[in-house]
């Protein structure tokens, strides 16, 4: 293995590693994996420097095993089943960078059952199976570490876990999705509609052949759920999070809430409410200004209220395989760390001890009060009149109604921010909008969000 | 004690904490450690439920023991010795709050000797006498934990420590320095002059009455010495950074910056070079549309650029009583987990194994290879010829040479950007710029970083 030339590392200063090396098995050597085995091996002496003892993979389940072999070199033994990884005797943790979920759910259960600790960066797997899965670890007294899940380079599940313990968190918002959000900045940057920047990020590899988990909004759905539980202590709730995608986006709308001096980012909010906590996923308006709107083409931000830190943000690459290795070991690193240490005295799975865990209620999506952005398609510019008397008839607070300034393909239409108010009154005033004879065609809605520390 | 009133966590779900909860004594209950009191009381279901166990603050040192009292309520013992605090039989870990570095080290080796975890904020103790502390430590097998000490709201130490440890560090870049930061806003926003801004922090408390600490660099010279060591595996090397304050700056500084397309901010570099570390604190010129170009008013920003994360970005309050208290007790709960682990398997003190740290080379400052920006008094806009011409023979590469916008005050000055030069080439150049008859007065340079991922 090629060794970090830093020649301060070369033998630990003299100091041999008290501690055996850490034993990984690796299920799926693609390019996760290969990233994990590379930036291993390039860092190898500063990593067992910083973890105390060396982190060797020493079994790696592959499909092709001819090409796994390229990668992993000759001294490292190869499968083609992944189950014998999961429990290999010789491995203490199984690293599960395959993805998918019913099968990587047999293999983690298996490695949990078998005594080893799991790190993995499968976040759909723990959106939907983190129940069973942490339930295990627990019966078995391992870990589960995750880091890799959400927002690969940055480390905010340690942030959320540990680094802001002292908190009543009060709200999580992000851009956890890098391939929406380099389709949106492309929409905005480069003026292109939803369907030309989504065949460059796929041109560019930012975007799966089948981009739909991405541009769907699951995939951020998925890390909406770790990050909540992880927030406010509940078992993790996929099933629950609201989630809009942005394939109904057009690039209207982004030069829209460019006149009014927004973006449009898809956001991933968590937010504690009386009576409950708002879930949900959705392209919404932020303010030009505000840094969030800041974070650009394939980049992941997220910011987390704590009643005693106030607003902290979190930047970083969402994608990439070194990226994702960079999360990878350090869940390795604090593995090497507290394998033998008793159970209880780590960091619960889900930032709280499992008996602290409790659902919560999601705010249904009709309760939800946010500030909203309309776009009224009307005949003429007199019918702004009528538009902003229905919204007054319904209670709605308008903070601005204005005249769409020229563009080239589309006229008339009315731009509209409402203050506060709750989805259902909005849907309402929707609903009533469409069936004025002043509106020309489909009202369109977006949420704005000003993410005030 | 007030307690959380969210029912979950009323009894921890109905199941008792099992272990006994860490005791704590603390030194210092001004506005740091009341904050702390605060939220340890008023969260504290919700910490416990994290913990494991629960946090209970037993006694307190403090020099005004009426007005402590006030703050501790009637059930925590006050001593208005510290000494017997840091030693106290009762204590598991000390929390020092108090400030200053002489006496400060004392009672922290003493509560140290006496085997008891010690979490500070105390950011100059440490860059100061780091060394001595932390190596008793070591041969007590306690933990010193200082998330506080940096960034305070910003749990950046742990992200260095425990979050990027699959990475080589290449550099570290913050805002560090809440003062210094909210002083620049306010000669860019409100187009204050240098003693006006500081006026105005010190009236709405962000600065001290003397705030030489702050203004001078000192402070986040501090920091920087702390960041560097978790980042690239160095002992705390406080002597050798190099400071230069915010105090010679001019609201000219910061408008012909805005002309050229940038801000000025207070910027703590620690970078790996060959042959070598820079380690510098110093005023720069960062590209306005940058991310931490919005670091703005008294908020502090930290980028990480890793060989596997690429940039990572973290931003948050530098400053105040809660927001301390918010590292302070995230310090806290990992305390409560790793009591009773042995040492060898902690988070090391710096981050790397104390064998694996190695003292690095740092940089002459002449030696440091930077951007710069040079502002030339001249008689008359012909002169630019002549500035342009000896940069041109010194070498110096100049990407940007342009006459300054009409300004009130100021007339007659040639901008310059340069490339790449190593910071004594520059130093020639301004020293012969200085003596050539066309420049009408004192030249002023100042160092542009871009801070490319």
């Amino acid at each position: 293995m090629y060794r970090d030339p830093d020649p301060r590392f070369d033998s630990l200063g003299g100091h041999p590693v008290a501690l055996r090396p850490l034993r990984v098995g690796m299920i799926g050597i693609g390019t996760v994996g290969a990233g994990t085995f590379r930036v291993l091996a390039r860092n190898q002496a500063l990593i067992a420097a910083r973890a105390g003892r060396g982190i060797e993979v020493v079994v790696v389940a592959a499909r092709n095993l001819a090409r796994a072999r390229t990668v992993v070199g000759p001294d490292v033994a190869l499968i083609d089943d992944p189950m014998q990884v999961a429990t290999h005797p010789e491995v203490d943790v199984l690293v599960e960078v395959a993805g998918g979920t019913g099968p990587a759910r047999g293999w983690v259960l298996a490695a949990i059952a078998a005594g080893k600790h799991v790190v993995t960066a499968n976040k759909a797997l723990l959106a939907e199976h983190g129940g069973a899965i942490f339930a295990a670890a627990r019966q078995h007294g391992v870990a589960v570490a995750y880091e890799g899940a959400v927002a690969v380079s940055i480390p905010i599940i340690k942030a959320l876990r540990e680094g802001l313990t002292a908190n009543r968190i009060e709200w999580v918002a992000g851009i956890i999705n890098g391939t929406t959000n380099f389709i949106l900045s492309q929409m905005r940057d480069a003026g292109l509609d939803f369907a030309q920047a989504l065949a460059q990020a796929q041109a560019l590899g930012y975007a799966e052949a089948n981009p739909a988990f991405d541009i769907e909004g699951i995939d951020a759905a998925h890390k909406l759920a770790l990050l909540a539980a992880n927030a406010f202590g509940m078992p993790v709730n996929f099933a629950d999070v609201q989630v809009q995608g942005i394939t109904t986006l057009r690039q209207l709308d982004v030069a829209c809430a460019e006149q009014l001096g927004y973006r449009i980012k898809l956001l991933a909010v968590a937010r504690r409410r009386e009576g409950g906590i708002e879930l949900r996923v959705q392209p919404a308006l932020l303010p030009a200004t505000h840094l969030m709107a800041q974070v650009n083409g394939s980049m992941n931000g997220i910011l987390v209220q704590g009643d005693a830190s106030g607003v902290t943000m979190y930047y970083g690459a969402g994608a990439g395989a070194e990226q994702t290795a960079s999360a990878v070991i350090a869940d390795l690193v604090d593995v090497a760390r507290l394998d033998g240490t008793h159970a209880a005295q780590r960091v619960p799975h889900l930032g709280f001890q499992a008996h602290a865990l409790h659902p919560l209620p999601v705010l249904q999506h009709a309760a939800v009060c946010t500030r909203h952005h309309l776009r009224v398609p009307v005949h003429s510019r007199q019918d702004m009149v009528a538009v902003g008397a229905l919204l007054a008839r319904q209670a709605v607070p308008v903070e601005r109604l204005e005249w769409m300034a020229d563009h080239p393909d589309e006229a008339h239409q009315v731009l509209v921010l409402t203050g506060e108010a709750p989805q259902g009154a909005i849907d309402l005033a929707l609903h009533m909008l469409q069936a004025l004879p002043e509106v020309a065609g489909p009202c369109v809605q977006w949420r704005v969000e000003l993410l005030e520390g």
